[in-house]
């Protein structure tokens, strides 16, 4: 797909905007000077970007729109870098990102399919604000595309992020920094926990690859908010001291910074009492605690990016029916120290001395 | 307006779906039973809510949908709440909202409303993410609305944040708790700081009615970010102890944040030591300080509603050229107190003796 000559190039070579091209190549009535017309076309001669292809498309009666619907990703804080990764490449393409939230209404997300198609949107992003199963109505094209989602009964294709790998690297992180005793401070709530389970699912591998005892008492629950995190950091500091652990991962940030929250109010400090580390790198959150906190980013902008260029026919994809497993970057920041002088460590845990340094995430 | 039979009474009246009702009134092929549609044409008939209305519509070609181009507000943590607003109010009269992102680029807004135009969106919205004033294209519909922001060359109906009541309304507060040197953190940065003025001019007006000196040592810019409060915070920290603050009012949260982690640096703890209130109401941020953040909420679900509903034709507004000013609620919460005993009070500040607690915002 490297090798793919775009709207992008041709603008770049013509030296005008992505729009221009769009316009003169697609004979819009505009206010653009004949002379830039004969330059944009010229450089698409140039480079081997057919007009043939436009006017193929023309009498297929593209669009150039690209319809995206979601849950509630526009109209939350959350996941807007998906929106911005499929965006992008949108425009570079020469198409428009069209965006609704349907609140995961049934009902509504079968009008805004139907909406989309009676409006001949070229191609269909079908997304989550977070990382679940889906029960797309039955009006979503056969070639649409997941985006943070996936479908056992109508399957697509799907981008998720790799959350197993994620977690590897969150603990792998602690354990480097001579952790043995690490709590997991997971999501409690009515919803399927995928993304919660498969943190969990790596934290649980780098146990077992250092030989590390995975003690119960240190998983612990909350709601997914600032208060659920400093909740459920209370029943770790309710442990008697030998049973405590020495570093924390947390499902989301935001429990991470509720957790910082009720540290502070134990009279502890984050890093060099404990250690933190989050998941997501939640803007407005990771980056602005004190400490920042050192996280495992979700790849929001990279999966809108891998939806758009699927969807748009410009990436190809496996055949096969399991989702695109983006890699979740570990973040750095100062939240991981290592463990107090004299802190409890685990019977068993000689970590730091096994490994050696070959992450094999 | 309130008299108004909307598609929500007649799917109220008939214990179905919004979402129902039009599809059954626009005779839309569905898998609805003709029990269900009988009841929906029954309901629609009692209350008045004319399906001639909606022949007429058909004929008028409407589209039951409403376009809102913005800036960045779909892909950025900010203001997610007033597409919220918008689509509610959408939702409740059958209408589906559209959203674009553009970027602020001219060429996309363009493109952004041509396509618009093109899919017979039924009204438009044209929305910034933060208030500032725009020099939308020249194909801006007639009868679009602003959201957010406002044009002198280019008038339409607009909502803005009431800012000047606003900054009043923190300042006040502040007087309220006894503070009589309060200090502006600012915004300094290289665009028309129009919420920023209108913040501190509310600033300056509560300091004319209580006669309290202004002190241009307490005016400190910086960048509108965790760090740029920061920075700025060290200048009113680095100012002699005789005058310093004991109140700082913060142009946006995200300041007051960076405000707070210089102040715990300088072991001052808020609000014992110092009194802070920000503004926005951010989500993610304010109430999820340590201590919560007392905060001016911006209303923006509030001006989402608000535009949809003149966008639609179900509001009426003004014809005047000025902006619809939307209140600003101060957010009470933790992060004010009176001041330190022993601090330093402005020499002709008397303010808590003459203030007697009528507010006047």
């Amino acid at each position: 797909m490297g090798a793919r000559v775009t709207i992008a190039d041709v603008a770049a070579r013509a030296g005008v905007s992505i729009s221009t091209v769009s316009l003169v190549l697609n004979n819009k009535p505009t206010r653009i000077s004949e002379e830039t017309r004969e330059r944009v076309r010229q450089a698409a001669q140039d480079i081997g970007y057919s007009p043939n292809k436009v006017a193929q498309g023309l009498r297929r009666r593209l669009t150039h729109t690209l319809g995206l619907i979601s849950d509630s990703i526009a109209t939350t804080p959350y996941a807007g870098q998906m929106l911005a990764g499929a965006q992008d490449v949108a425009r570079e393409n020469g198409y428009m990102l069209f965006l609704v939230d349907t609140g995961a209404d049934p009902e509504m997300e079968e009008d805004a399919i139907a909406q989309m198609r009676a409006q001949q949107v070229d191609a269909l992003i079908f997304a989550a604000m977070w990382h679940r199963e889906v029960s797309p109505p039955s009006n979503l094209p056969k070639k649409a595309v997941y985006l943070d989602c996936f479908s056992h009964e109508a399957p697509r294709p799907s981008v998720i992020p790799d959350e197993v790998a994620g977690g590897r690297a969150a603990v792998q992180h602690l354990v480097d920094a001579g952790h043995t005793r690490i709590a997991y401070v997971d999501v409690d709530e009515g919803v399927p926990p995928v993304a919660s389970e498969l943190r969990h699912r790596g934290y649980l591998a780098v146990h077992e690859e250092h030989d590390l005892p995975v003690d119960p008492a240190l998983h612990v629950k909350g709601a997914s908010t600032h208060d659920g995190g400093r909740q459920a950091a209370e029943q770790l500091l309710a442990l008697p001291a030998s049973q405590r652990p020495t570093a924390i991962f947390c499902f989301n940030d935001r429990m991470a910074a509720g957790l910082y929250t009720a540290l502070r109010c134990h009279g502890l400090n984050v890093p060099t009492d404990m250690s933190v580390v989050g998941y997501d790198d939640q803007q407005l959150v990771a980056a602005e605690l004190y400490p920042p906190l050192t996280t495992v980013a979700l790849p929001h902008y990279e999966m809108g990016k891998w939806a758009a260029q699927v969807a748009l026919g410009i990436r190809a994809h496996a055949a096969s029916d399991a989702p695109y497993l983006m890699p979740c970057p570990l973040i750095t920041r100062e939240s991981v120290a290592s463990p107090p002088v004299g802190a409890p460590t685990h019977p068993g845990g000689e970590a730091s001395k096994k490994h050696k340094g070959d992450h094999s995430f």
